[in-house]
């Protein structure tokens, strides 16, 4: 299962309105087949393991990350009959898809051909690996990383806005690899302004990954970006499930307001600035409000630079 | 040598003017003898320790953190001379004495007597373990800790100056362990008139080692405090060689716009606040100003929180 789930990360930030699927066909111990959804969301994983293992497929076993889907659409047939006229013996899954469309038929139709089912294994990695899908189905909006590179008394930039360079190349190039698992990146209009961002992909080979553009900003238009006038309207935005935030304080701190932040990847340097631009009130009342909102989820070591990366604790 | 730097670690924050060495003898590959420096400075820990062994100490190592003392003084004999008077045979040691009354004195009478010398063991631990003596020796001034309890963001309170808790208890007990390695403790008129901070060590045992307090302001003197103007004036603090600076954030940003901050303690908790009270300005003009400054030195969790200690890069 870690595999097929590695296998999906290969799709995230492309695969958007559908989930980045992982599958591994493993018969008599050996690898036989291999596939992930691919960028707009077709084929999925399961067709393009199969594909690949083809007669091989037959008394094998598929790990697969999400519920195989039960509903044939014009862009494809489902993936569960696709296991049944393979000759798959058996399903080990991690999730039940959300999709109504699905949501226990895949399941259904695999046990009424006979074929054995385990749900439920590596079931939270797997929300994390298909973040952005699942919040899709279950709040019809993109999953959010907030990402803010920091010196250690909190500063994103000088009094003066300037902000070459907090953190050092290591911590940018994380950044630019995070970029490409992201359908989109949004800025307010004063990072627009200030820094006319590229916002692309600038890591060997991962160039055609770079994600779309949206501009938070009551108007007017601004031709290569898509805009938003309001977090909120995030909802709107077209096949992105993942949106990260690469604002400056006022953007980051309007996020935060709405609490429309699931992710914080914490890029902090070891200096002090003082008297620079911090986060602005995001309307908290008292520091009782402030704990237990954001679990660490992960840290490491980024050049002379720490990643922390914060997770929003939310009921399910 | 690593018992002798821990047992000078017990009378941190209580020798000055003398240094918190730690003396152990060991013969036969037994230890006979362990010794650290007492509060007040007196007895030293090579005369702890000898006293301790007795005749054991015959033929025995020593091995003490700084070269033993070449002086006598009204206060005590010289331990060069108590170890050659012991028969002491061997004498290992992590650090010369820069004080002018000994610098090499020491090792030169232990020789002179047919005890071998070996210098240098552990020396770098042992310049962090009596880092106050050396600076007080060096700069003439005390070595100064700055602590820090911040959030994600910075903020070291709200914007109308409430700060409790941003820290968990854990972080908290910590600040008082580390309060009992101090001489003293430093706020500002800010932190007192809002707090009214008692500053004393709230852990079992250690109460008695509550430091003196010291306020940063113009005047007027208050009860119970000492007082001084300006951080410049911290080196007229008399027998205070590890200086804690615990004030608000206007104390915080003059000690480092000043750069007499030797230590920084940041106890980060896992929280945004938003607009709160972060470092002002420390006289810095550019971006690339603030780099290489400080090194990590040691990170830890205290419950939810995170710890983080930076020393000072300075150039000797």
């Amino acid at each position: 299962m870690a595999a097929a789930l590695a296998l999906g990360e290969r799709g995230r930030g492309r695969t958007a309105p559908n989930p980045n699927v992982g599958c591994v066909l493993v018969r008599d111990g050996r690898v036989v087949g291999r596939g992930w959804t691919q960028p707009g969301g077709r084929p999925h994983a399961e067709a393009v393991a199969l594909a690949e293992a083809g007669e091989a497929a037959r008394g094998a076993t598929a790990y697969v990350t999400l519920e195989p889907c039960a509903h044939v659409s014009p862009r494809g047939p489902a993936c569960s009959d696709l296991l049944v006229a393979a000759g798959v013996a058996r399903v080990v899954c991690a999730l039940r898809d959300p999709d109504p469309r699905t949501a226990g038929g895949g399941f259904a139709r695999l046990q009424a051909a006979g074929i054995s089912v385990a749900p439920g294994c590596g079931e939270k990695q797997a929300r994390q690996a298909m973040a952005g899908f699942l919040m899709r189905q279950r709040l019809g909006r993109p999953h959010v990383t907030l990402k803010l590179a920091l010196s250690l008394d909190g500063a994103m930039a000088l009094a003066d806005g300037r902000s070459r360079w907090i953190t050092g190349p290591e911590a940018r190039a994380h950044t630019h690899l995070e970029r490409s698992r992201h359908e989109a990146i949004l800025v307010g209009r004063g990072t627009l302004e200030a820094d006319a961002p590229a916002l692309d992909v600038r890591l060997a080979g991962l160039e055609p990954r770079s994600p779309r553009r949206v501009l938070l900003s009551a108007g007017p238009d601004v031709p290569g970006w898509e805009r938003i006038a309001a977090p909120g309207d995030i909802a709107e935005l077209h096949n992105v499930d993942h949106l990260m935030v690469e604002g400056g304080p006022a953007t980051a701190a309007a996020f935060l307001h709405a609490d429309l932040v699931d992710r914080l990847l914490l890029y902090r340097a070891p200096i002090l600035v003082g008297g620079g631009r911090t986060l602005p009130a995001i309307g908290l009342d008292d520091l009782s409000e402030a704990h237990g909102r954001w679990r660490l989820a992960d840290e490491r070591r980024l050049g002379n630079d720490h990643l922390h990366l914060y997770l929003r604790e939310r009921k399910e």
